[in-house]
């Protein structure tokens, strides 16, 4: 981490503690790791910004755990193995306790995934948080979008649009009973980095992805590397049961372009259903097939009661 | 980068160019790198704050300059090799003319150094900029604060402190002519990472640090690395010829307090002198030899006139 005198700087010690991994972890001009000999690097990040990404409101644990999952979906959404990270981090004020409670629910989900922090820097100004993520798989591994084929099933992890419920609770769109929002807002607040299935998925999906803005758009980034069409069954997409509960067009308009789900959206080839099965029995996550891949190009949508119509491949947009 | 589907998207393409080095570059949910058998890696990140650590009137092109100069300068500072970097940026607008700007000058400045953009994010919100570079080097061969000894010779790359005349004259705390101010606004905004320099210094420097909070600052945080102090010559600390015309209380304030100098910082034993200057003449960087190492703690300078006091090891904040 640069280290200006200030203030901020007595604050960024909260994040810092010693390096057990890398070779050198932070308080020089560089961390230094040392990856293991053959492997590949994957890295990502994800830049958070107050009341665009996340309410004032939210828990500052939360808020850690947050910013550190959604960078570790991309290396899930991947196959790569979690190594280390960097967090930057810029704060309104020297705020001790909000900073004791980001750190806590960082490191306890660094701890959980046996990553840690290596750098960063920590500075005044408006409350952004950037976590950049460092992980290894072996060359040739990766799940990458472009891999879809026709035949090939779609699947998703865990369940879909109980964050989007809650932002739609939180802008007075839905009201919810006080346990369900609380769910609702747990979804939306501390998303479960799906790392093991991700690593056990490789040499089995021929195609992955994080769902961060919406079924629909993300499938369509899929689509679009891949070259390919897909076919949804509305009926199929998993749900939880304050989203069940919800009227139907508000279960569609979650289920669909929901943001925030931080699931992986992936393919693989019928023929292997029972591999990605065991693969997510063994990461003990709830997998669902919710449709298929298709040659011909463009997204359809097969309703409950049979009728198909084409969709556009339109995920969330923060700028709305 | 996460490819949300508002405008900023759209503007996220103008920092997007084909991958050459990396094995997938951006576009997917990772970035894939392979760095070379057996390196280790060295990772560095800093976030700019409009209003912090730019002004509003900086030309695009030379923010983006100094984006990823300073983090470049981080790798320098560890002598490591710079390998790619992934850019977070928050912006107030959707503005292209200024991205497209930007871009040019980071662009530039990455072509340079022979790296390139490998992911990242792009969001609405404050201007806020966070670059993390990956870089790599032999193990063992990295250039740390914790390496001086006592007896070393303190050298310092380039010139210093024109970057803090200019904050000054900025701040309108000093007026200068407006080539002058044109001068020390090219040190202010774009620094040039000694990268060069760095990789020449291994094996032979005993410590470095770049210069970023001001040479009181750094040199305190490689004195308490390497529990050692040191004697700096006033007089012998290189200035340029701006810097040079200023009184004498100014000049001292911009050399010993002067943030955003980017200059390296780096301690060698005496009898590798030609060494060190032979790197420097390789790298086609000035050096000047400026102080020594000393067993006992504590920072003493010696004034031009012979007398000696001790001074606090004390940089430049940011939020004072």
């Amino acid at each position: 981490m640069p280290e200006s005198v200030g203030e901020f700087d007595l604050i960024a010690r909260h994040f810092t503690r010693p390096a057990s991994r890398a070779v050198l972890g932070v308080g020089d001009d560089c961390a230094l790791l040392a990856p293991a000999p053959g492997m590949q690097l994957a890295v990502a990040a994800d830049m958070l910004v107050e009341g665009r990404h996340f309410v004032s409101t939210v828990p500052p644990a939360r808020l850690g755990h947050k910013a550190l999952a959604v960078n570790l979906s991309d290396l899930a959404a991947c196959g790569a193995r979690p190594l280390a990270y960097l967090l930057s981090i810029s704060l309104p004020r020297a705020d001790e306790d909000f900073v004791a409670a980001f750190a806590r629910g960082m490191h306890a989900l660094a701890d959980a995934h046996g990553i840690e922090l290596v750098g960063g820097d920590t500075t005044g100004g408006p409350l952004v948080i950037n976590i950049t993520v460092i992980g290894e798989l072996p060359p040739g591994q990766a799940l990458r979008r472009d891999g879809a084929r026709a035949g090939d099933t779609l699947w998703v992890s865990g369940r879909l649009g109980e964050a989007r419920l809650a932002l739609e609770a939180l802008r007075g769109q839905v009201v919810l009973a006080g346990e369900d929002f609380e769910r609702a807002r747990i979804a939306m607040e501390l998303p479960q980095p799906r790392v093991a299935l991700g690593l056990a998925l490789r040499g089995i999906a021929t195609s992955a992805i994080d769902l961060s803005d919406g079924l629909l758009g993300d499938l369509g980034h899929v689509l679009a590397a891949s070259r390919a069409g897909a076919t949804l069954e509305l009926a199929a997409l998993p749900r939880g049961a304050v989203l069940a509960r919800q009227d139907p067009a508000l279960q569609r308009l979650c289920l669909l372009h929901g943001g925030d789900d931080y699931e992986l959206l992936f393919s693989a080839p019928a023929s292997r259903a029972d591999a990605v099965r065991d693969a997510a029995r063994g990461a003990g996550v709830e997998v669902t097939p919710i449709g298929r891949i298709d040659a011909a190009a463009g997204l359809r949508l097969r309703e409950p009661d049979g009728r198909e119509s084409e969709v556009e491949a339109r995920g969330f947009d923060h700028f709305a």
